[in-house]
């Protein structure tokens, strides 16, 4: 009898990772509403819009309204009770090391990532377009929350941000291609994704700005 | 004979209701247009986002595609009337007394709340999903006119702004729920969304920040 | 034998429309990007987006989706090899003079007002609102690069823009209802854009402000 951990069932792989995503980007979009000092409802939207717009963008794109965060209630209430952990445990929150924030970041990345390219797989989208989508879909939340703040998003200018997205959704399309069982070209994906956003991030990579003269 | 204004019809509510939530969010993000020095097209722009975009993001993500606004004229050419009331009348704008602007802000505020609410309803989306969208439609112009000025949203630090949608489109739900009239639902709900904006703002109402140490 | 050049065909006269588009406006993004300092992927980013995210509002809104960006390989490919450029050549992209920038521009404009006007007319849209989609796809890409750099959008500052777009959209919806042949309508409102543009600059037009006190 296989491990049932590892039956593979694709919709609810996808609802899994969602919904572990939209916490922790729900925490951290809340987390920047504290810091920019908003009040109880700035801070439930920006936990909102971390946690769900990247979702929402990929479902309009792929044509799946209307999206599954409006159409499940558990969405929408994960990222307010992500909202809600920072309203009333920000004093302990505060108490987290940064690495341990930056570690939950990229989670939430490969988690996001990994449902993003799934679910533009399962709408039977090409390769390139489901490495495309899925990136959107893991960039796209933390982006909104910049954009609101009035800052220039970090995907444009934090190094190996999106490009961890990118190379996890690419490794996940190319697992899929090679007939890895899917549930361990998710597993796979999500890891790289991680991987490579918690290397470069403490090994301080960039990458190449355009030759100038 | 019953009162020919109490019967009931949802389609025209929503239009007369989306109208004139149309015509003063026009007005106001041309007012908010040439304060902000732009020209004669930049008034234009910020007529048409602020009037309309709310209800579009509305309709894409209930999948009412093309939008309401896109697929009926009256809809653009009510928001451009009221670029071109502000283009040309700005020097009697300026006169009205600002609390009369903060009266008719939150009036559009309440029919938008209303309209989004009642259309969502109407394609029979859940009620949280329903008031969210609600919520949505009546301050999704407002953070698009601010994204433009490149200004940090007013729903996320303006004390009691969405507050007040959402409060308004909780209690229209909750009126459908209860089986109040439809046509009275609106009305209560609307009302209660203007009272809670204009309270909020007479009483220098704030929400809470988050507990910090 | 009529000119095969004049054989008209409206889905490949907007691929091509879009793609020429799509590289000038992808060469455009990029160099922003290079201008603020962002490295290799936020010169992807916003090639793409500069590029891409004007036709993909445009088909959200009439419900084309998934966008034809996103299912049709070539057009992301394009805005890429549009960053690729300016990220490799850079130094000889600082030579060419301004005003060859500001024609390609101009002449990326007219494409995307054209291509815009052309999808929204094939999906049966009014007059009126295949005049304001072609002008939301000229305008969109480079709306949303101005937002990502976190700048007031050029579109709502820079004299005679979205203007020109919506006269060369209205020149050729006009042309259209005249019964003038399809290929000729697309070639006039076009170079109608463009030259509106092009001579707005260099003859520092402007549009009139509000009638201030």
């Amino acid at each position: 009898m296989p491990n049932p951990l590892l039956r593979y069932n694709p919709r609810r792989l996808l609802l899994v990772a969602d919904l572990a995503g939209t916490l922790i980007f729900g925490i951290e979009g809340a987390t920047a509403a504290v810091s920019g000092n908003l009040d109880f409802l700035g801070i439930m939207v920006l936990a909102f819009s971390t946690a769900l717009v990247g979702g929402i963008i990929r479902d309009l794109l792929i044509g799946a309204v209307p999206p599954a965060s409006l159409r499940d209630w558990r969405y929408p209430a994960t990222a307010f009770t992500g909202g809600l952990i920072v309203f009333f445990l920000y004093r302990f929150l505060l108490r987290i090391p940064p690495n341990v924030m930056i570690d939950l970041d990229a989670m939430g990345l490969a988690l996001f990532a990994v449902a993003g390219t799934e679910k533009a797989l399962e709408y039977e989208l090409s390769p390139f377009i489901a490495v495309l989508l899925g990136t959107i879909t893991a960039v796209g939340g933390g982006t909104i929350r910049d954009i609101f703040l009035a800052q220039v998003p970090r995907v444009l200018n934090s190094d190996v941000y999106a490009t961890a997205a990118l190379v996890g959704a690419t490794v996940l399309v190319a697992c899929r291609k090679a007939k890895v069982p899917p549930i361990w070209a998710a597993i796979l994906g999500g890891a790289v994704c991680f991987l490579v956003r918690v290397i470069a991030v403490s090994h301080h990579w960039n990458l190449p700005k355009a030759v100038s003269p």
